[in-house]
């Protein structure tokens, strides 16, 4: 399981969503409080939006809580749109291709959670991925390959249709494999201006998610960066949270969108 | 491209041959004089037999020249057979799972050249990969590609035969998406107890290859570690050496080989 | 903190003993129980004899957990003689350098524990290590300046009255600095043939300490690898253990010999 | 040896200058022309000024051609000031904290040279710099220490007099301690405001630097990273180049401070 924050609104440094809190994303790298693992230190991940259209990535192989590059990065960069990542693999290689999050063109994608059984239909859903953006496949992790995909579903354009069809095929591959461990996701996407978060799994278990938004801005994360839980809402298994420009947040159902796709 | 080296024959350190020469693979990972790359900076590793069926594999992403384990490690394993190698990327990540040798049970590759093009034939290649065998790939060179598909066509029973099929089946996909930059070969296999070694190009300009025997043991070289140029012996182009156990080295026509696979 | 292994006996599989049982020193550098942390994840290190009189050394940032060259060379190097350690930084960079053990031609060390208020003394402390071996100094930190000290103060010929000189060296230091935190001092070393084990805190919370001894050989842990508890001694604090070859395990006071140094 | 680049000027994307030229920097990690190194694989750092009155600070032991983050970091970047430095280590370990360029709260340096002798004055030099200045000491290499020293002698206010005493403080050290080989030191220092760069050796041989100035900025590297040399202007050997905000670059002369230094 992994550990994962991110930010849309006013630009703030990074380091103070990613650092400075008392939970902060880096304190959960060595103690997570609602993960399966306590410790995500496989390595980790920050994905920013700054002048430029396509987001900066630095993504390393060292535990988050002591690499001064991250500490360093964090307090420099201020940004209106982040994604930090905390990681705990679930078997793939620590690698930096590996760790969270993704990035393809404009676009940002991080995962908590596993496709149960990943090894036995990894090549099925890699034939699924298009040749452009099969290229751009830079590492093994079933979470790399999800993204690839719904990229290839629509995602930009349509991102909960798109991720229900996708979340289907995978769903559908697993099942003609016959696989028993379960398909949980929890999962952000943005593509530069909206962000989109999505908790869902095939059992009643998808990895926790939590967001709080305020005048300033839009925060979903894993868990709670601070002890103020009053702002905190949890997000809904099942559902898709999406904050578009200009646009108050809408939650919607994911599992009927499936249902649709299916 | 790339540099390797390997041995055969009475146990000796890997230092002796890998770190101690003149001309060591230590040497060239700075200054390599028969390559297309002078420099071969991006990983390297060491695969070596000792008293367990399996070889052991050190593999990192520093350069060779300035690895304190690498000093030590070579310094204390001795060895009846093993594989050193140090690598110039072609396009994939610095990452260990990129670095050769390759492992797979009590089997060891490593390669020196390039399949041209082959990101257009990655997914191809892959899906020729039967099951067991792709669930041990863990990185995503063109290289690791190749000895498993190797495997698959028979390479631990048919050295010679079982790589000359698979260079057909790769030279027939890389035709067939109208690749137009060549393939080019030069590696060396062992299953704990034959060493192989492969030189071959569709071009005329396969990686250099050499090698030298004497009364303790058979050495295997991209170029040689010594000034002592009358020991060394260049490999011709398009064949194959095959060292089995008790019994002289056999140097075979690989096209030939080849023309009777396709 | 820290948590460490040190084996000497009958050869065996680093392996067998560091990563193999239940509540091995590579799980516990994800869930250490008797530490203050229980991640002990900023670095890693082994050190083992072979048929060399120096010993080898391979030493990594990565959390040992992940590592794949740690697995492979535990797997295949069998040792009459290892130590083996995790490491959870206490304020210095993780660097392999910062890594334990350390080594000096055939000796070689580790520590668990931390001398308070370190940086104060620091230049005090490198200022007393003779100019031979202040060349050898190759990271910062508090465990290779007592380890450097040591050797000048006679490590090697009198290993508890040549600790306990130092410790009171070290202690005094701290005192004419006016530090308040406490020194701590778990520590391990050996010369290639005897194998000593010190514990030993100013205040009375040294760092934790057991021992195993069966017909084959001996084993000093931070905290049991296994459960059969029965086996498993607890060092009595303020100790030292010396296991010279053919003799039995002696257990003599530190504490004393520190008054008598001072 | 090593090579380096700094800028001051209007503000400017780090990859411009760092990695998109023809022979860039990042270039001359794996080809530098005018070094005794070609290869400068030993690491590498850049520290920029971006909003905060503190650099920001990437080290990276890999080698600069092959990592992905730097060029990522250094698209995103933009900044008025910043340094880049790619390191061929003298003898040091490859760790980040012996990467340049080194920063000490506002302010940042770097070094291509070598103190001829350096192990054996290191701790003299050591004794040397102010406790406060000393704790901030995180690797151990010469660079890391004239720079501490530096400042202890007042680099901040006078650049060209402090680093004159210095290096008359380090030849000093080094003719007591009969070193034969020789002090080579080209540097670059930056406050965050004004951009300094040092070439000196004690014999005629220091690393090459040039500048090139327009209207929009000024650029100090080792060697020219484009082919229009007619810009470019060697550095007078044993000179200093002082650019202050809003004032003309000035040359002066550090062999006649170190004269009055000494």
């Amino acid at each position: 399981m992994c550990r994962f924050l991110a930010y849309r609104g006013d630009p703030v440094y990074v380091a103070d969503l990613v650092c400075a809190p008392k939970h902060s994303l880096v304190h959960q790298s060595l103690h997570a409080e609602e993960a399966k693992t306590e410790t995500n230190g496989d390595g980790f991940g920050i994905g920013w939006y700054g002048e430029r259209p396509e987001p900066g990535l630095y993504r390393e192989i060292r535990p988050a809580w002591s690499d001064e590059n991250l500490a360093s990065l964090a307090e420099q960069v201020r940004s209106r749109l982040f994604f930090a990542h905390v990681r705990a693999s679930t078997g793939t290689a620590t690698t930096r291709a590996n760790c969270h999050p993704f990035k393809q063109g404009r676009h940002l994608f991080m995962h908590n959670g596993q496709i149960g059984g990943y090894a036995r239909i990894r090549r099925k859903l890699d034939a699924l991925i298009p040749d452009d953006l099969f290229e751009a496949r830079q590492g093994n992790t079933d979470s790399e390959a999800i993204f690839l995909l719904a990229l290839a579903n629509g995602l930009a354009e349509e991102p909960l249709a798109a991720m229900a069809r996708t979340l289907a095929i995978v769903r559908a591959a697993t099942r003609s494999a016959d696989v028993d461990e379960p398909l949980r996701f929890t999962a952000a996407y943005t593509d530069g201006e909206s962000l989109v978060a999505y908790r869902w799994a095939c059992d009643d278990r998808p990895p926790s998610l939590y967001w709080r938004e305020s005048a300033t801005g839009l925060l979903v994360v894993s868990e709670p960066i601070d002890a103020e839980r009053e702002g905190w809402r949890e997000m809904p298994r099942g559902c898709t949270l999406i904050a578009r420009p200009g646009r108050p947040v809408e939650i919607s159902c994911l599992n009927a969108a499936m249902a649709k796709a299916a």
